[in-house]
């Protein structure tokens, strides 16, 4: 049995959890502006209760809205939600090191940027610098929603200052 | 069985298959500075055999190195390598999104700079600009690493503009 992450005291755990690799690949799609169940079908050659499964799943999660888009007969599309829309960070930064990491090959994939024209390429920084984040220059503090228990057993790893 | 994304033309998949949950969580310690395999072992609460088999992995992917701390009797430690160091990136952009969207009881975890003393938010960017990627300003072209076959086959997925 998969072990389920989404309850951990985890934000990294919660939203792997989130983003299992099948998922990742129907919000692909859903982010190059693909909406239907069939177009979705048809690009990923999933299972159509595969998809249906993984499509429930992420509207479930407030990831995607199902909105009508035609009356007669009733027809649905996919929509990102605002939730849906943060995720778009995540799949840039996993989409990033693995072009850098994983890609020998080169890259599969190249973003450009309508506006400009220019190539976009995904970096972490801090939200206030717009540096990027020394590791060796961060430290980890239990925040609100960490259970005491867990401080508790933790022992000296949140007391590293 | 589980599906294998490492050899799908898809910087996403491949980074995903790189940290599940499980080596999600290793990670996590190792940038917590913890290097030594008890010390992992009683922070994850997992079975020794799992945990030196994730070990091995991320140590044959390349992520961590292995290396001899002392000589007798022989101990090893893991140490983060550049690949390694990459990963912390995907890892914030994951922990980020999980704060805001999947953390209603607050955040687990605060990072917090030694030198400044300020809290560390992460966000993904443009490396050029470092403004927000907009979703909507972005288009996907086939890069080097895509096969022919699947840009083929993609049809108009690759032709919005």
């Amino acid at each position: 049995m998969r072990t389920r992450f989404h309850d951990w005291p985890c934000s990294v755990a919660r939203t792997l959890e989130l983003v299992e690799p099948w998922s990742a690949l129907v919000l692909r799609e859903i982010f190059y502006g693909v909406r239907r169940f069939d177009a979705l079908q048809a690009n990923l050659g999933l299972a159509r209760n595969v998809l249906a499964q993984r499509l429930a799943r992420l509207v479930e999660e407030g990831v995607l809205a199902r909105v009508e888009y035609q009356q007669r007969p009733v027809r649905c599309e996919y929509r990102l939600t605002d939730k849906g829309r943060a995720l778009f960070d995540v799949v840039l930064a996993l989409m990033r090191f693995g072009d850098e990491w994983l890609a020998p090959e080169g890259e599969p994939v190249l973003l450009m940027s309508r506006r400009t024209g220019e190539r976009v390429r995904p970096v972490v920084v801090d939200e206030q610098t717009r540096e990027r984040i020394d590791l060796r220059d961060v430290i980890a503090k239990p925040g609100p929603g960490m259970p005491p228990e867990v401080i508790e057993r933790a022992g000296d790893r949140f007391r590293k200052d």
